[in-house]
């Protein structure tokens, strides 16, 4: 028996804003991770802890960690790190849960972190350890599991690999990324059923970009195979470097209405989301909002009414 | 063993056009047909032979198909008939194939037919009857297949008793009609694996809606159940009725990417698609282009170098 109840991951506050042309200050990330929360979604990637210089819109995530302390914010929330020192920092924010990215490609690997694949897991393994002794919750998301823009079409049995090393090393949540939106649903039933088979679907999540229009197709794909994490954008927030004016993230209003209309429990007000949608549109000038707002805001105001 | 070969029939001179403010002149619904030809497309829905007090967007269609036979036009066209009267017109026209419109609800039989289910069948099988003796293929297709904006979700087993009694009555094909964007891939898969079950895939298809974003997703379901026909619109022309601002029939221009990128065979030239999709946009003003339209001309270009 699968289960019906999916978790969401809101990285629209981090893949979203790094992703789009506009910084936002530290008042607007806050206000925008506490929308995203106030509507249930039950996870936030609150930002990621890089060099400013490289992610400018990401500089002063320790001050969104602390202004969310502050006010005793218990949705619980992630940080991206890039490395060792980004694990230091996201540990003195007071984050519970960090992202570590592994590669698929080395050409990613080389481009996204000037690092091999090996010195990536090898970083990631280190950290990984540290966590355990600092109680802090490690996500190992595996990027371009299914294409690269550099290397082309990601073997499978190397992501594979990647997922049983760091399934086996201990970490608390693995997830494939596909990181420039190439995958199609018969890749993603196909390395996510084999996946599940191996090592359960406890602990492994899907995070799809929607730059094919695929996303939706993939969220269903992955869901058949028994998958119950999905990452996704609050109002699609977000791009793709490599695909000029094509979508980011899966909007996290399309995933929220499709995941409920097939009956799982998401814990998620889509009336609340809404406002969380307009919000990251508003401030961000670009957000496209989801696929399905135009209906979906009327039909609720219809219930409403 | 399932087909590797998927026949998309374009509804977008039709149901596109019938559902966005603009009328066209005969001329440029005749410049759209034959771009949409041009690139591939193997079966086009070129009119309806409606009401043109009800459809002004239809009147002339048999002007269409008469420009087409001057120009000895040879990608198989279909015409949308409501009743007997647009039947003789579609026969008058040249038309060799027929759309005629059941109903899966009473509520969308009246407010769209002003008639009940069983008229619209009995009407249906007088047509099949005649058009057996006129050598012309009808396509039977199943409104609100999944849900009706006005008698709530549909009963499956309504549509397979219809679907059931059109196959045996001899129909060419069966097209299942989520006609207001309504439906989830659960839901499709659940129908369509329960239909070709009971009578192959051969003569089945399906027609979806894009208003939830489910598109794709509904697509990629109904492929997992193996149904090998698909209607869509070029440029995702048209929109829904019962949803302001919200998006039309799945594009041609995503459907055909999704489908050959996951191996299938379509007979389509991505690239002329793509001319025919700007041409619906500049044509109507409103088409809003495939979702995958910047990708995938990026795509494109880069490969031609």
């Amino acid at each position: 028996m699968m289960s019906d109840k999916i978790i969401i991951t809101d990285v629209g506050p981090r893949d979203g804003l790094q992703n789009q042309p506009k910084i936002l200050t530290i008042e607007q990330r806050f206000a925008l991770v506490e929308a995203i929360a106030e509507a249930g979604v039950p996870q936030i990637e609150v930002g990621s802890f890089v060099s400013p210089k490289a992610v400018p819109a990401m500089a002063g995530t320790d001050q969104v960690f602390s202004a969310l302390e502050d006010i005793g914010f218990t949705t619980p929330t992630i940080a991206l790190i890039p490395n060792m020192k980004g694990y230091e920092l996201a540990r003195a924010a007071g984050a519970k849960t960090v992202t570590m990215v592994l590669y698929a490609s080395e050409g990613m690997a080389q481009k996204n972190a000037a690092m091999s694949m090996a010195e990536a897991e090898a970083i990631t393994l280190d950290i990984l350890s540290l966590a355990k002794q600092d109680n802090i919750e490690v996500i190992a998301t595996i990027a371009v599991a299914f294409a690269c823009p550099f290397d082309g079409p990601t073997d499978p049995t190397v992501v594979e690999e990647i997922a049983a090393k760091f399934i086996r090393a201990g970490a608390d949540q693995l997830v494939l990324a596909d990181t420039i939106g190439a995958a199609d649903p018969q890749q993603v039933r196909a390395l996510t059923s084999a996946l599940v088979k191996s090592h359960g679907a406890a602990k492994l999540g899907c995070h799809f970009h929607d730059t094919r229009a695929m996303g939706l197709a993939n969220v269903y794909a992955a869901v058949e195979s028994g998958i119950r994490r999905f990452d996704s954008s609050i109002a699609g927030l977000g791009g793709c470097p490599f695909a000029p004016g094509a979508s980011g993230n899966v909007a996290t209003d399309d995933i929220a209405m499709m995941l409920q209309q097939m009956g799982f429990a998401t814990g998620i007000d889509l009336d609340k989301l809404m406002q969380a949608s307009d919000l990251a549109q508003t401030l961000t000038g670009t957000a496209p909002g989801g696929r399905s707002k135009a209906w979906l805001q009327g039909h609720l105001a219809k219930q409403a009414g």
